[in-house]
């Protein structure tokens, strides 16, 4: 199975993890989820992310869903989050699912990193706790982490930590930071992979200034894929008609908290999972949050049947 | 000149401070941004919040902008931001403003309050020292303030200090505080006015959801105006045709930090102000990013075409 | 194995985890610094502490040292800290040490809870998971956790969890905390046993408050026992002499970070671990920081002396 | 009057702003307590600091308490804290205080900045707008300012702002930074005047690796003036003794929150100021700190006695 490299590119989406409503996973819906991520263009797909409640879980259920995904994904690279208080548990959990066949694993930093040295110094240790054969992705997602990584700090990992192949861009805002990684590398510094994050609400900017795609989660990846084949095609356009007609949505589900009972409302409405259940401690969706999703749904549907979709 | 009130509702724009590029006050377009707020449709003004600049003011020029924006404001109601590190401060701040004219206050938490006991008592001493007579908003802002106040604090300030008569809305996500802000009401709790904030990205959703209107900034505050009025006539669906024309500028102008540049570059385009300037310590807008918008807004001017408009 | 109760008390200490210079976990180690602590009068011991590196330890690491622990503590209660970030590895973690027979397990609160509600709620999903069989003690330590719980907070989570039965008390200021809970229990609230942090630096005024004892870790264990002992016996001010002539020890090993490697410095010269080693990533002492512990060892010494010890 | 520069020493006490039970400045008590701080042996002094009550100020006191006890000070320097949220009202309150006679501002970080970048270039931005020709001290104190401020960022500030004379220091643990910056110096890098904070409850220490003195507050100043000074006469074992003999009390008068009431209890105790009272908001001081404070003076003075004091 092939790894992820600087040069990756396209759409990886940030997978869900489905739970049956008693909690447990739900292994049918691993399959078909994956199925429904691959059916929809990704070029990749991202597991055990934040918005994939890796937290919830066990060491143990972490492998199974890896090893179920891999087994599904039918060659496609899998990125796994092992993003974790110690560097003994991140390395344990990298080195399992390494061995499982994953692509590469992503870390973010731990919040109770402050000043540029420590942030650098963090991710100097990551690399060398793990191997330089193991290609990680950094998540770079203040807003949820309390990590700021001004660009210097990112350069600075870049040149001194090779393995890290790519960046998991969330900063907000963040498009000045797209283009001065792009900058730099003009400069000569190595080229990293930019997939971007939060829901995708900059794609058609983010593209435009560089970004490689998207990595991120979102009801309906196919409007994920679209976008970047658009933008690489040189229809910017269009790449952003389609993308204003989802936009709407976008939006809701990019709320923190409630944006993953959002997500998962809109998965299993298209069949994708058997059920939106999260695992507790989740955010049940209220009846309110239901129909505004439903209206905006039906919004969207009008919009992109004008736009002959 | 009228004060606030729990039934206040509509349109609030949260004014921009203007710059001369040397960072002197630039008094001319004080006059002209108000008339293009007022000439937007705008119920009313809250001027030297966040997005105002308000912590780079000195006291003297505070009570200046405030003097100068309530002669231009023709007897539409101008609230005033307060917030400041100590009680003393704002109720110095305070009394100064009511004298001129201005309709009420808004004070957001220091972000040293952590437990909901210490907010509410907050909040309790600050309409103490302001008096039963001023009308107060509660800025109820987590992401800039770092202060996350409860539906249960909220309510205990509600019952316990009568002369908090609105919220500025912008806890995201939020919608569901609305809800239940709403809900309480309907059990017997008094009625507050609230404005929402955040740019205004979840306007109709806020609207449907019994908000009394809008109290945020945006380079088109036409737009704000046009919604509420047609939520308010009962036409839903064409509120959100015209939220989703500006809906990608919406989100543009939504980032922190950056996001006062693009209003104010919005501005100065419009007319509005002579200068998009910042007083130091400010981010002045890159040309990419000015680029950005103009490419957004020929789009929006477009779909606005395209809606009658 | 007994269990603990919220009657227990006395001294736990905060066992540190013994390492080679080469990063492995030094079992012989394990086995000398439990006989250490016993030795020294402690009731019982509290293992996988942040003060004991846990979040660098693997899950199979964790078990091992837990099961060496108690396998060695003949009889005393040995508490394991279980702090993770999801509910799953929590009570993945609790189970199998208590099935080992640990004497209960230790929470400390995620960083990402604000509110009074979302404290509350989080302690009551813990003991739901955990079960109404498994003890549990609450660390309540704010300026490590970022989690501020106030008294009112507190007192629900005492009124609403009956397995959690003990408070390891280490807020700071904290003092009026004490009293609080105890003249709540005057009030009729439930006893929960409290046990103290912070390194022991208030531990006389704790006792006096009505404090169980101290669940912390010092170099010199005997200090906080003989200071529980006298003052379980009524000679308050031989008890404060006694810790005043630790205090300038105890203030350094109190500092957050080098504080450890302080620690394992007077541990290691006591002969109670062979190597003042820390895992990566740890804060090795600098020599400077060495000369300043002999010297307060020096004058502790001195000053034992002249109090007769 | 004097200006501060990187050759100042000894120990600048933080004064305490004196209030009457209303709330009400208490001018006589402002006087007291400048010849209580000058009697004590104060090498100058520091108002408007945290610990002063600043933010409960209004611009119009700040400048009256600044008067008045630059002309009780008797030709000692006097510095002013004079922290803001923005540039303008910091700039306008300098001017005003150094027209006045100040002998230097004191500024610490807001709590919004994040990376070393932002945290150097607000420094610069300051000595940018005071001007060359007002010495300033930086006040570093995480614990307080949320703001991490690295060794090299500090390193940096020095370098690029050579109007800032002075570090206040009071990271925590921060012997280490002393030394680092210490180091830099013998390595060229140019001197700096270093006085620490946090109580002085690791005065001995920072002396000892390089500190030029204290400037913080306790209710007993003369024993960080005699500390300092049997320190520079090299009889560092008495300026332990003398030190150890305070340090109960130094701790108690170290917390967060309460210290303030215990400090103000104690200077009231000694006549130094009518009243204890804060002005609001205030945490008053329950009768059983009263008592432990009371019990620690009692102690202290026999351990002093018995020091031949």
């Amino acid at each position: 199975m092939s790894l992820i490299s600087t040069s990756s590119k396209g759409v990886y989406v940030i997978a869900v993890t489905p739970f049956a409503e008693d909690g447990a996973i739900d292994s049918a819906s691993v399959d078909s989820v994956t199925d429904f991520y691959l059916e929809a263009g990704a070029d990749g797909l991202t597991i055990l992310g934040m918005m994939g409640e890796a937290p919830k879980l066990t060491y143990t259920e972490a492998l199974a869903v890896t090893r179920q995904t891999l087994a599904r994904a039918a060659g496609k690279p899998v990125v796994v989050g092992v993003s974790a208080p110690g560097l003994a548990a991140i390395s344990e959990l990298t080195k399992a699912v390494m061995d499982l066949g994953a692509a590469g694993v992503m870390v973010a930093p731990p919040g109770n990193l402050k000043t540029n040295e420590q942030i650098i110094s963090y991710y100097q240790q990551i690399v060398d706790a793990l191997g330089s054969d193991v290609p990680v992705v950094l998540q770079d997602f203040p807003l949820s982490t309390g990590v700021s990584i001004s660009n210097d700090s990112l350069g600075l990992i870049i040149e001194t930590c090779p393995s890290i192949v790519m960046i998991k861009h969330e900063d907000w805002p963040g498009l000045a930071k797209i283009t001065a990684l792009r900058e730099a590398e003009v400069n000569g510094r190595r080229r990293v992979s930019i997939l971007c994050g939060n829901g995708g609400i900059f794609l058609p900017e983010e593209i435009a200034r560089g970004a490689d795609g998207a990595m991120t989660g979102f009801g309906y990846p196919e409007m994920m894929v679209e976008v970047c084949a658009l933008a690489a095609a040189g229809d910017i356009d269009r790449a952003q008609d389609i993308f204003d007609a989802y936009l709407p949505l976008v939006r809701y589900e990019q709320q923190p908290g409630i944006g993953l009972g959002a997500r998962k409302h809109v998965l299993a409405r298209r069949g994708a999972i058997r059920s939106s259940a999260q695992r507790r401690p989740g955010t049940p969706l209220p009846r309110t949050a239901i129909e505004e999703i439903e209206r905006l749904i039906l919004r969207q549907e009008q919009r992109l049947a004008a736009l002959g979709r």
